[in-house]
């Protein structure tokens, strides 16, 4: 096989043991897998997918590689590229992957053009960067398209814009709308994943640290609680009432980053929104703050500002990067910025990307049956997917649930019975 | 005025100073009623509320009059009931009342019937007795109802049903939907209320307790998280996967009553269903066990079966009735299986019903309003409503958040910035 | 029976049923009466008992008359006595009360001297007003004590400033020494019930409240440790750096008492010191603010400082007093500045309150045994005391644990083994 | 300068930048070490230290030779040694390194009798390592010693031992006595660092786990709070009814480490104590449970039992190594047993280690001056020096507290004053 861009195959052993290693903790894709190989519904589709090149990843790969599919994978991300996993697809499975950790701007989007030259019958995107650059630059491509996938909110948001503008030429199943996605991926993956990122990165102690949550969504409040369930004391900023009522409620302090600003000793963005922490930020933050991301793309902290402010900078540990400003203050960015559970440690736990990952195959196992039936906009997993997803996951989690009687279904349904 | 039946005027003053303490809790409902009584937009009105006759409640009802509204008052419960304010809103403001703690059955049926004999345009429901018994008893008048208002999940279920089976004859909002009124109410109210009416009932010490929480919708996790925070060792008992895989990785025990029935030292129901602890449940439980309910109906617990089991019984303090079975052990039921946070102790605190309340006075307006346009089915409260009511009560709350600029806005609108 | 002054005997029966209530949750009292019963080890001891009149104290009178002892009990505090605990003990049990809830000064200091009337060889204290008395006003009955137990950390502190001084006439147990009255009741007990009588007094929710927390020590943090569970957001004060460390460390903030007065929804002193909410923190306090005092003795809030600044006071709920100030700013005092949790709530629950009175009754025990051989100071109660209390605690709860081996055993014993 | 066994001097500039990084959050060590310098109260002392090399000891290791100490330092455990710290201290501050991470447990003594060939004056340990070596193989430099300190309640325990047996020939501080090392640093440090090694080692989610603390003493309750902050169902085991009871109070589940064998997903060992984990455990538990220590030395764990029971391992990913036993169940054993904060994270986070090093630094200094003084036994740091560390930490983070008034010190001294 010679059709795919990798740091270095010899790095394969290692990436196939983790593999594998993720695979235990992934029980619902497995039971997928199992059917697939039986059922093969997926014979004959070519797949280019755009996804964070995880151990987890190379699982769901696999299963669809398993139900016939003919797949490409690309990185969605620069920074969040295993090389190990990357050399074991190509060598153990045969999948040309392109992808390699630390890229630049130019070879990224190389990677993504190389996944559509594939001639994909679906997409499977993480942020819409393969759709958008489908629908940009390479619309030759589209009429053979019967749909797609996204992953993420951002990518959602992309995706709902385009619609909206009429812009979207085929239909995307958004896997971020299954509550077995987002209640779980986004709550309680990014919650520890992203402390495990800023801990990796800084060794820092998070007990009496004052740690700065911007946004107060899915991820948001995953993080908010394991922040303070590591001893810290979080302040939340928003822009909207309502979630910033249930955080004040939460017992959380909140406030406009502006005064968060102030006080904050680390600082973390999940808003899928620009310039959340800028320039008039940084004027007033303290000596020695941690300024980090963990939403899809790196424009959450407006980073150039820092730079112009900056007489000096350097990389202090790896993925901390030191800003000296005039003033004397030191404002340390880690991961310039990028998604830091990804760029400084290993991304989603397998056990949380089993569930996304499920919805993305049986997703795009929809999406290939229904997908020509559909109208071009985005759909969301269907409920008996997302319903059978958690029943699943419980069972292999060996917990057992109650069951409604006759009396109480027949009861649920009445409305005669009063007080 | 002779057309009411309290327990007694003379408890007038005590509800007054109540009604005027919880009013100190209720900013929004304040800024409302100082617009009703400016816009008098509910001149001519007739009301009819079965409600909790609670402080808050009053005032609510105070700000409906303001409004210009003509309104009675029952009670949605025969032991929710505050006698000294349901003397308050008699005596000083002249509103008719019908509502005595502790009445029967058969006068809570009454009194029912007296609120409609008001010839209600509007109904207000908790629980929707008063829209069910229109509806089987009272048909005559339903042609002179423009539309009424729901305030529990158990009544917009109930209403629901009733749509569904072409039932319904005129349009209701569940005021239940509204994010600012189940996200606040159903989870921080009845989370707090609930423990403290456990806690006033008994005076156990929470830390170190098995505690049982039936369902894990919005109400069961306030529950189980509030438990936690005073030191229970918390075990969600479910239907639904879903949730159920949420209590998991919430940190909780999850398993089926059956095996929680054993090891339980207090239950508590919140699941809007029947004999979600039934005789198979009490057969297994430790001798001492305390049983209660935060439900709205008193069928979530199956208390006849128990009486069945018993030898005898005794009320061994206030709200606690002691069952002794053949076999020598001892269950305790809280407050005949009635909603503890309103048997044992005061219910919902004020800052939490200031939204709810909030959202029955704009949902009432809206109604009176627009409900001759509205089709004959349960509608949500608009969402403009929902987060004007959060913007409000952060600003009472002294709480600022950000505000997108116009560079985010547009960011958030657009798809072709990638990564 | 002539000898006693309390409310009313005919709330004798009420208080049985509490009293037994009570009993359920104090399993280790319970063995030791059993034993008490066998053995008399307290046969013809005089005892002179200054407790709070609740039913857990009821509980161990029982215990100390079952071993033997001629027992009287007067109150501890003006505000704490349970009337019909008092009633039911004079009528069921014979035991010499003197305590009336609300009573004043003079009452409360003649019904200390009743007590003492009694000529105790051994005095049980909380707070140490009996012993201070004894000694002060009434020294010709020294010479007969042999002893005194003493329940509190304020007491404790008392005895320990007199003993230094040279003026402490008899040994004295320090019962709150022991690590299962400390531990479990200022932490758990008063967490839990000071919260319960803040609740009850004014039907707050505290989720979204500022709650500042005077003191951490034991008390202070079972309370912070609470009110957090509840959904506030707990500030604390402190004079001492370690425990402030620690409270920054827990994820609390801390602050001068002055600062926090500023932002404070609800204070709570449990610091032991006088003045701690001062005159020139009430003038900074937000409208509304809710203070009370969970701490011993009802000096912690400066309220005749309050008192002076204000143009009038109110009664606005039981245990809820209104003090305008010429400013238009209003304030609440709780229970008049005396202990929360035994003024509108019902002091500490049963299962706390077991294991502290189990060391009361022990503690007795061992002072009728050895007190002769002791010194004239405060002696901690003995380890093994302590340690058994936790057994049987466990046992009684269910709860095994593991026991070391022989090889672990000897492993703990040695230290030639290394790395 | 040759005197010195490290990996690889080329490793100095990346250990320099981690040194450098640790001491911005080692502010009180950072007030000691300017003190030293003006003040050289080490002036020709010769000390030998055994202690983690790790960033954070390089900063002690400096500040004692700012003081004018001549300081050795080798490891205290084979696997800790960070690499290019201990170029640094070779390569920029000619400081005598003995330590390579991985070394053999010859390797291991031969460096441990290379720091005694320095004939301290005073010995550093971390477990009583060199100490007892020095007792044992070394006692022709023992008339020398003017002391020792000691960092681990594991060392502690040999060293009170030892001194029980009369076997102690010097005296020895213990540091880890010190409030402001025990308190912070097992239990926050421990807290947090032992879930960052887990967690690198095995990328796995906790929320939803099942996860078994054994032991409950402060760094058992630091991992226990810490893993219900991210969310896992923690189980605690224990010998001592106390704190087993204190485990119970606070919400955990306590039982016998035979019944958790049984239902837990990862296991951490913090006992101080032998084969807490042993044979007849893992014979019970689940397939794919995960095996960790973070206790001192690598006996809490059976692991030559297991080793017996398999038949084969393997090593998964870095620190993960699965055995797979007969009957088909696979079990992870992490970082071969050995300290886990260590092993597969960085230890302790700098801010903690600021204390403990600063009460090593203050405990030496103390020893040179008044060791000649002292007997052969172990010794507590002194009150002052442990109140002044948290002091200075606390203006450190910019936290002010409360000072007492003149009339609270009087009213605390006092014993007059009561109800």
């Amino acid at each position: 096989m010679s059709n795919y861009d990798i740091k270095d195959s010899k790095l394969a052993e290692g990436g196939r043991r983790r593999i594998e290693w993720a695979e235990r903790e992934m029980p619902v894709l497995r039971q997928i897998r199992e059917r697939f190989l039986r059922e093969r519904p997926l014979a004959g589709v070519r797949v280019s997918g755009c996804l964070h090149v995880t151990a987890e990843t190379a699982n769901l790969i696999k299963t669809l590689a398993d139900g016939g599919a003919d797949v490409v994978l690309t990185a969605s991300n620069p920074l969040s590229t295993q090389d190990d996993v990357a050399a074991s697809l190509v060598s153990h499975n045969e999948i040309p992957v392109f992808a390699i950790k630390g890229e630049d701007n130019v070879t990224y989007y190389k990677h993504l053009n190389a996944a559509l030259d594939h001639k994909p019958h679906v997409t499977m995107d993480d942020g819409a960067d393969l759709v958008s650059t489908l629908h940009k630059d390479r619309r030759d491509l589209l009429p053979q398209v019967i749909g797609g996938t996204e992953e993420t909110t951002t990518g959602v948001i992309r995706l709902r814009a385009m619609a909206a503008d009429g812009a979207l030429e085929f239909p995307v199943i958004a896997v971020n709308d299954a509550m077995t996605k987002h209640f779980f991926d986004n709550r309680y993956g990014t919650g520890q994943s992203t402390l495990d990122g800023i801990i990796r990165a800084t060794n820092m102690l998070l007990a009496g640290k004052v740690f700065v949550v911007a946004g107060y969504g899915w991820c948001g409040r995953g993080l908010a609680s394991r922040a303070r369930g590591l001893g810290a004391n979080v302040i939340v900023t928003e822009v909207d009432p309502m979630p910033a009522l249930e955080a004040v409620m939460d017992g959380f302090r909140v406030m406009p980053m502006e005064e968060a600003a102030r006080i904050g000793d680390i600082f973390c963005t999940v808003t899928g929104d620009l310039n959340v922490i800028d320039k008039h930020h940084f004027e007033v933050m303290k000596d020695g703050a941690i300024v980090s991301n963990s939403g899809h793309f790196n424009v959450e902290i407006n980073i150039p500002a820092l730079d112009a402010m900056a007489v000096s900078k350097s990389l202090v540990r790896p993925f901390v990067e030191a800003y000296d400003l005039k003033d004397g203050r030191r404002i340390h960015i880690l991961g310039e910025g990028r998604l830091i559970n990804l760029a400084s440690a290993e991304g989603h736990p397998a056990s949380v990307m089993d569930m996304s990952f499920a919805n993305q195959a049986l997703g795009l196992e929809y999406m290939v049956k229904n997908g020509k039936k559909l109208e071009r906009k985005v759909y969301s997993v269907p409920e008996e997917i997302d319903r059978e997803i958690a029943r699943i996951k419980l069972l292999a989690m060996g917990v057992a649930i109650d069951t409604l009687t006759d009396e109480q279904v027949r009861y649920l349904n009445s409305w005669q019975e009063g007080t």
